[in-house]
């Protein structure tokens, strides 16, 4: 590591020059830094660098913090933050170990996550010494959580505390995981079975022409999209990630802020959440881990308006709310019933080193496929428990059963056609 | 209204041709669609378009669905949506009135939110039957909501089901409303005392050069910026706003999922929006109506992997954590102490017609301010009920109460330097 050569100095750019990232001209002699994707060792692999102070100093696409670099860049056009600050990472690296684990060594296993990117300063501390700009996409920290669910759980005798994992006032100890999107473009690309150029020249257009260099660069192979990343929360003992003996108990959610929050019942989301959670308690009491995944993708990754859009055309169609026409509805507005790509979905858990789930709960094909289909076992699937739905969300959890969505009892085309969702003036 | 132009053929491009939208020759003769700011009458204002099929047909930069805009262009990118889809928005249209007010005429109240996006369909229908690609960026529905902290409120006798706005079994009758950001450039440069150029280098450098027609299409005047937006939580009957006499209740309420999902106990964050959504119901019980807010703004607008760093360097550092540090610690991280710039919140207040709010929920000074800058008469502030505090949240409010926000006990320097937090292995 004792060739990591100094990135030359940095150039502040003369106030009145905008550097156009599409005029090819910009780019003169910018090669970007070295970068192996997937490769085991993090000195051959090397750092995720997307500095905006050195075009020459970086290997990625856009900025980090995701969508949240928007408000990063309001800071600073409104003089309230400097350009040129550095973090100050003293403190801040992880609560508790995490990997490396064998998947990490696999281009293809994680396209979406930079598996070095909780130990960065760790990792390439010889690089950031030598002035490159390398920073964190990932955050480890410890928690104590409280839902009013689990004392529930706990009144009903369905948990126990333990004094530990689950405390008698309900405070739940857990590990909690922050992670930044960072795609490798050429895996991703794979993923859905395209061509990298098709990839980008997608990304750029559909979006109404955000970051050219997805077009004008493709040596930069890797992008910090400005998306909602995902949350991860474990119970247990987490140096038991990544051994075979370990049983794991696992909720991916995508997040739906009606339900998850505010417990609007048209929907089972928090309900099933809550329920995952007790799982994973369970899981971690009996000494395995328990793992829920929070991705940031509201609405089926259509965000709330159009899902807002969806209820008011459901509720008002001719003969009511019915799973029947349920799936359409969504179709009508947005032109897919579904927009988030589990394509994506299993590279958390090869990060996590998980390689069999013998608790899934979820009902949804649309994440145990993948899941098996990316070479993870699964073992049992959990429903949710029939008392935990709510009445409104019956058209919900009719239509999913009936589109093939794990179950016992897949309801029949009467059954579909029954309304069974409130109207918008009830 | 005769005189709405049809929008030329829609020119598909060939499927080999990028067009570079920082190209000059590639916006030759695009004259951006009539749009004034503030005008009262909506045939005036004319409609936001923000269309990626015609570059001649549209007057705003980047495209709908704020972030979620990346996951359409997936979408579209491995052929799972077509380019050319058009919502069917049959049946979608809000399903309460609400507007217009007279501050949605004044171009200076409201800069980043469209007031007419949530009837587009009904004031630009003859645009959009001229072919126009016009979308809504705000939707309006109804819904039950129902938390387990409202069934507390009524054991304790603090809440009084009516059967109507709060049922039996905790139901909660709400008017909800999604809304995505839509800025008016010169409107927000005003707000924060830049000039428009300024603020438009910045959101392009900043980013790492995201939409250069921020830089090189001055006559675009709008920006959809690819964050989350909002959603509101509207009690009581919502024909009383923008009327005088109508007592409003409210809270602003920025996202914290850690605690508001899975009510992690370092912040006061889900107690307090579940107090304010009781305040909320006490006063639609008495006639009035409460507001809730819910901005997507994670971690202070710095994002969970910052908000995770800070945490651990907070509960690291020698003494522990303590109020004394408690901004100290984000400010090394991030550079700043907060992101969230409550400059734009008040347009929401401005879009719901109201001028005066009688009971604001909140401790805050940073939104407080804003608000009454605005123009907005507050009549009282609800601190947070002492023993809705988690013990570990008692570092974050001496430190706020200490730095000046809304309280009747100032912490002295000695109760500021006592660790209060626990230690990460606790």
């Amino acid at each position: 590591m004792s060739d990591i050569p100094n990135i030359p100095n940095e150039k502040k750019p003369t106030p009145k020059s905008i550097v156009l990232t599409s005029h090819p001209s910009s780019n003169v002699g910018a090669k970007p830094l070295p970068l192996e994707w997937g490769a085991a060792d993090p000195a051959q692999r090397g750092p995720v660098v997307a500095t905006l102070k050195n075009p020459g100093g970086k290997n990625a696409i856009g900025t980090h913090s995701g969508a949240y670099s928007l408000y990063r860049a309001l800071a600073i056009a409104a003089g309230q933050l400097k350009a040129e600050h550095k973090p100050d990472l003293t403190n801040t690296a992880p609560a508790e170990p995490l990997g490396p684990f064998p998947q990490w060594a696999d281009p293809e296993k994680i396209v979406s996550i930079d598996p070095w990117g909780h130990i960065t300063s760790q990792v390439f501390a010889k690089q950031i010494n030598a002035g490159w700009d390398i920073r964190p996409t990932i955050a480890v920290t410890k928690a104590h959580i409280n839902m009013p669910e689990l004392h529930d759980a706990v009144r009903a005798g369905r948990l126990k505390p333990d004094g530990n994992i689950l405390a008698a006032n309900g405070d739940v100890k857990v590990t909690k995981v922050a992670i930044e999107p960072v795609w490798y473009l050429p895996g991703v690309a794979k993923r859905f079975n395209i061509s990298e150029t098709e990839l980008r020249r997608g990304l750029f257009e559909q979006t109404g022409g955000m970051f050219p260099e997805l077009v004008t660069r493709g040596d930069l192979k890797v992008f910090l999209p400005p998306i909602g990343g995902m949350t991860v929360y474990l119970f247990g003992d987490i140096t038991k990630l990544g051994k075979p003996a370990t049983r794991i108990a696992c909720r991916i959610h995508d997040e739906c802020n009606g339900s998850d929050v505010f417990g609007s019942d048209i929907c089972t989301c928090r309900p099933y959440l809550a329920h995952g959670i007790e799982v994973c308690i369970e899981e971690a009491q009996q000494g395995g881990v328990g793992v829920i995944v929070y991705n940031r993708k509201e609405g089926r990754a259509l965000g709330e308006v159009t899902k807002f859009l969806v209820y008011n055309a459901r509720k008002r169609q001719e003969m009511g709310d019915r799973a029947e026409t349920y799936f359409q509805r969504t179709e009508c507005v947005a032109g897919v019933q579904d927009m988030r790509f589990q394509e994506l979905m299993p590279d958390i858990l090869h990060w996590l080193g998980i390689s069999r789930i013998d608790r899934l709960v979820s009902m949804s094909n649309m994440k145990f496929e993948p899941i098996v289909a990316s070479g993870i076992q699964v073992v049992e699937r959990v429903p949710i428990p029939d008392e935990l739905i709510p009445a409104d969300a019956r058209v919900e959890m009719d239509a999913k059963k009936a589109a093939g969505y794990f179950t016992d009892k897949v309801p029949d085309q009467d059954e579909l056609k029954k309304a069974k969702g409130r109207g918008l003036e009830e």
